[in-house]
C-alpha cells in the first residue's frame, strides 16, 4: 500500500533521506570511491584536467535532476545511485593532486582535511553566534590564537576571524580600514565634501581589492597605485613620496594595501619599510599575505614576510598555501580593540544581552556572514594530525621547487623566465626559434593558445597571465607531490604541443 | 634510519598526509562514527546542544594541536587518530537533527548532502573560471536553471549564482541594484550631490540588510524603514506614500527591500502589491526569500510568495528550507542583462580573452568570491535522488507543524502566541500565573533566562527574540523529524523549568 497514500509518501521520503543506514552505506562507498580516485590521480592515471564543454556538463548534471529512479525502501538501492553520482562528478572534475596540476593559487588539498570538513557538512555545525556551533567556534578561535602567534603577535592582542575567501577576507579587513580612517562612515555613508578618500594598493594587486573599492562606495577610480621597483614590489620611496603628496593636499587615506606576495609573479612587498612609511604618515597598512602567510612557518622562508607583524590588518588563506580545502581565510588584526569595526549593529533575536560575555566568540559580530560554515576544521584537524611542521615542510618544498624550475626555464634556451620566482609562483614563455623574431603579440597569443591546448589535452594544468600586457605562462606549485621531473616533463610537452600548434598556423 | 634526515622527515610527513590509504581508512571510520551519531541523535539519545563554556572549549582544540602522538608511518593509528579527533568534534557540538533542535533558520539537513559536500572538499573541486571547476560550475548553473525555474521565469531570461550565505548574497543583489540605480557610482564611488541615496527596506528585515547599506558606503542612517501591516508585512499603501514623497524630493532610491519572509515572526510581505507600487516609481525590487523562497516547491503555501517572480533581484538559501548543509545561497536577477552589473573588471591572468565564451561560466565575474566552493554539489545530489518532491514535502510538513504549534499555545492559558504564523517561525511567550502581572520587562527577562537554562540543559534548543522590545521565545521547525509529541515535550518542559527558574528569583 506504501506509495499510493500522500501522507505515507510524504513520511518515506523524509525517513529515507534521513535514514542513518543510508548515510553509513552511502559513505562507505564515498570512501571507496575517493581513495582508489586519489591513488590514480597522485600516479597521474587520470587527465589533470577532465575537460567538457560547459553545454555538455550542465545538460548532464540536468539529466540527473531529472532521473526518476529513487528506490526509497531500499537504502543499498540508493546509495548505489548516490555512488554513481560520486563517480560522474569526479570523472568530469578536475584533478587537483595529479602532480601535473600547477596551476592557480588552490592547492592539491592534504585529504583527510576534507574529511574533517566533512564532520561539518553533515551534522550542518554553524556559526553566526556561540552557541550555535561552540565547538566549531571555539575550533575557530583556536586557529586564530595560533596563526597569530606565527605572524609574531602576543595572545590577547590581537584578533581574528575566519571568513569564505580571499576576496571577502580583503573587503572586511579594507572595511574596517575605511570605518577607523574615515569616522562615522558606516552610518553616514561616504560623504563628500573636499577630495575623495583614496585607497593606495599595489599596482598589481589581486583584483579584489579594487572591488572592495568599488564595494565599499570609495570608487574603482579612487585607487592609487603604488609604484613598484623593478622586482614588481612596492616602492617604498615612492610610497612616502605618494602619501606626502595625499597628506599634503588633505585628501584621506584609507589604507595602504601591501601584498604578500602579489599574485602575477609572486612578488613580496619589502613590509618593514612599508610599515615604516604608513606609521610616518599615520596610514592604516593593510597586507594581503593570502599565499605568503604561511611563510611564518618556514624557517627557511619566513623572511620573505618580515614586517607582517607590523601590518594594522592582514589576510592569510589556508586554504593556499596551508593546504586545507577551500574556504578557510584569515582576517586579523594586530589591534584586539578594531575586531568589531567593520559592523557596528545588533540583531536582537541573535545577540543575547542576557550572556554579554559571549560576545567576543559569536563570529557573527565579526563577519559578513551570519550563518557560517566551521571552516577551521579542516585546519585544526590537519595540525592536529601532522603538527605545524607539516605546514613548513610543504612551503619549503613548494617555494624550492619553484626555484628549480626557473633554474630550468633559465637553463633552457627556448624558455625565458619572466623573473626571478621568490616563492612557487614562476611567470615564463615558451619562445621557439620559428618565434625568437615574433611581434610580441603574437608570441602573448601563442602562449594564451598553448596553454588551452595543453589544459584541454589533460597533460598539464597551468595558468595564462600577462606581463607587461602581453600573454604568458604561469605555473604555482602548489601541490607538494610534483618532482621535478615533472617540471622536465612540462617544458617536453610545451615543446611537443607547441610544434602541433605552430604547424596548425 | 627514517626520522634521522631532515629531508626524509619532510617526505615522510608529506606521503603520509597525502597517503591514499589513509583516507580509505580514516573514511570507513567516519562513515561508521557519522551514522552511529545520527541514529542517536535522530532518536533524542543525547543533548541538543552540548554546552560547555567557550574558555573550556578552547583549551580543549588547542590542547589537541599541541598533541605529540603522530605515527607517520602507520596509516591505521593515524586514521585511530582521526577517529579521536572527530569523536571529540562530534561530542562537543549541536545536534541539529534532535528533533528537539527547533531554534535558529538552520536546518537539520539532509546528511547525505554532507557527503556530496565531502566529494567537493576532499578533491578541492573550487571555481572562479568554468576550467578550475567545470563539473561544479555546471552543477551550479544547473541549480541556478531549476530554482529560476520554481520562481516562474523562462530559462534564458533571468541569471543567477550561488554565494556564502544569504548576508553576502543580499549584499550582490544590493551592490548591484546600487550600481544600477546611481549610475557610475561603481567606479566614481558615492558622489553626493544633493540628497543621499537611499534603501527602502521591510523596518523588521534581517540586519544585514542595514549592514549592505553600511557596506556599499549608503550609510546605516540611509535606510528608510518600510511601515508594516498589523502582520508585521511592508504595507504597501504606506510604501507608495514613502517611495512618492522620495520621488518628489529627487532622492536617489537605490531599492526597496522586501522580505519572504522577515526574520522576527516569518511575515510575508504581499509581494505582488508592492512589486506594483516599485513599478509605479520605478525602483528596484529586491526580495529577501531566504528562508520562504522554498515555498515555490509547495502547491500549498506557494501562495505565500506570489509575486517573487516580479523582484529584479532576489536571494533564497537553499542550506535554510531545502535542507542542504550550509552555505549555498542564490541570488537571482529577473532580468540577465544584470548579471555582471555588480563588478565590471577584469583580471588578466583569470579571465582569458582567448575564450570569450566561456565568461558566462566563470563564477568570479558574478561573485565576491574568486576561488568559491563548489557549494552546489549537496543540492544537486539530494535532488538527483529524492526528486523536488521532497523539498515540497520538507517545506509541508514544518509549516504544518508551525501551524500546530501555533493552536497548542493558543489553547494553553499559560503561553501567548505572538502571532499566527504564516510558515515554520512561532514566536512566542511563557506567562506562568505568577507573571500575569509582571511588568513587561520582567516578563520579557524571564523568557531569555528560561531560554537560557534550557538550552543548557540540553533538552530542547530555542532561540530568544524581541517582540516590540520585549524578551520573547522563538522556534523555528526546521527539522523534519520534529513530530507533534516534541512540541507538547517542549511545552511541559518550560513549564518545569519555569517553575525551577522561579524558585530561584
Amino acid at each position: 500500500m506504501a506509495g499510493t497514500d500522500p501522507v505515507t509518501d510524504v513520511r518515506r521520503r523524509i525517513r529515507a533521506a534521513y535514514d542513518p543506514e543510508l548515510l553509513r552505506s552511502a559513505g562507505h562507498q564515498l570512501t571507496d570511491l575517493l581513495s582508489e580516485h586519489l591513488a590514480r590521480v597522485e600516479r597521474s592515471s587520470e587527465s589533470v584536467l577532465n575537460w567538457n564543454e560547459p553545454p555538455d556538463n550542465v545538460a548532464v548534471a540536468n539529466g540527473r535532476l531529472d532521473d526518476k529512479r529513487r528506490p526509497l525502501d531500499d537504502s543499498q538501492a540508493l546509495a548505489d545511485h548516490f555512488a554513481d553520482l560520486v563517480q560522474l562528478t569526479l570523472s568530469r572534475g578536475h584533478n587537483l593532486h595529479d602532480p601535473r596540476y600547477i596551476g592557480h593559487q588552490v592547492p592539491a588539498s592534504v585529504p583527510i582535511g576534507g574529511l574533517f570538513d566533512a564532520v561539518g557538512s553533515v551534522t550542518n555545525q554553524v556559526m553566526a553566534i556561540y552557541e550555535m556551533g561552540p565547538w566549531a567556534s571555539a575550533v575557530e578561535e583556536a586557529m586564530v590564537q595560533r596563526l597569530g602567534e606565527q605572524i609574531g603577535w602576543q595572545r590577547d592582542e590581537f584578533a581574528g576571524l575566519i571568513t569564505h575567501g580571499g576576496s571577502l577576507a580583503n573587503l572586511t579587513a579594507l572595511l574596517t580600514a575605511r570605518n577607523v580612517s574615515l569616522g562615522d562612515v558606516w552610518e553616514q555613508g561616504i560623504v563628500r565634501g573636499g577630495l575623495p578618500p583614496v585607497l593606495v594598493a599595489h599596482a598589481e594587486t589581486h583584483y579584489c581589492i579594487a572591488r572592495s573599492a568599488g564595494i565599499l562606495g570609495l570608487g574603482t577610480r579612487q585607487v592609487v597605485r603604488a609604484a613598484l621597483d623593478d622586482r614588481r614590489r612596492i616602492d617604498p620611496n615612492k610610497l612616502d613620496e605618494t602619501l606626502a603628496e595625499l597628506r599634503q593636499r588633505n585628501q584621506p587615506i584609507v589604507a595602504v594595501s601591501a601584498s604578500a606576495c602579489a599574485t602575477p609573479i609572486g612578488a613580496f612587498d619589502p613590509l618593514e619599510d612599508i610599515a615604516d612609511v604608513c606609521a610616518r604618515h599615520d596610514v592604516w597598512l593593510h597586507v594581503d599575505a593570502a599565499h605568503g602567510g604561511a611563510a611564518c612557518f618556514s624557517r627557511k622562508h619566513r623572511h620573505l614576510v618580515a614586517g607582517l607583524d607590523r601590518a594594522d590588518s592582514l589576510i592569510w588563506d589556508a586554504h593556499k598555501m596551508l593546504f586545507v580545502p577551500a574556504l578557510c581565510a584569515f582576517v586579523f588584526y594586530k589591534d584586539k580593540a578594531h575586531r568589531f569595526e567593520a559592523f557596528r549593529q545588533e540583531a536582537p533575536y541573535l545577540f543575547d544581552p542576557s550572556a554579554p560575555g559571549l560576545a567576543d566568540f559569536d563570529s557573527g559580530l565579526k563577519t559578513i556572514e551570519c550563518t557560517k560554515r566551521a571552516a577551521a576544521l579542516g585546519l585544526w584537524g590537519v595540525w592536529s594530525m601532522f603538527g605545524p611542521e607539516l605546514f613548513a615542510d610543504m612551503v619549503d618544498v613548494t617555494f624550492d621547487l619553484g626555484r628549480t624550475f626557473y633554474e630550468k626555464l633559465a637553463a633552457a634556451s627556448d624558455f625565458h623566465p619572466m623573473h626571478e620566482p621568490e616563492c612557487n609562483i614562476v611567470a615564463f614563455r615558451y619562445i621557439p626559434d620559428e618565434l625568437s623574431d615574433a611581434p610580441p603579440e603574437r608570441l602573448g597569443q601563442f602562449q594564451l593558445d598553448l596553454r588551452r591546448d595543453i589544459i584541454r589535452s589533460g597533460e598539464f594544468y597551468i595558468v595564462p597571465t600577462k606581463v607587461n600586457g602581453i600573454g604568458a605562462l604561469r605555473c604555482t606549485i602548489i601541490n607538494p607531490l610534483t618532482e621535478e621531473t615533472h617540471l622536465d616533463l612540462l617544458l617536453d610537452t610545451l615543446r611537443e604541443q607547441g610544434r602541433v600548434l605552430l604547424n596548425q598556423q
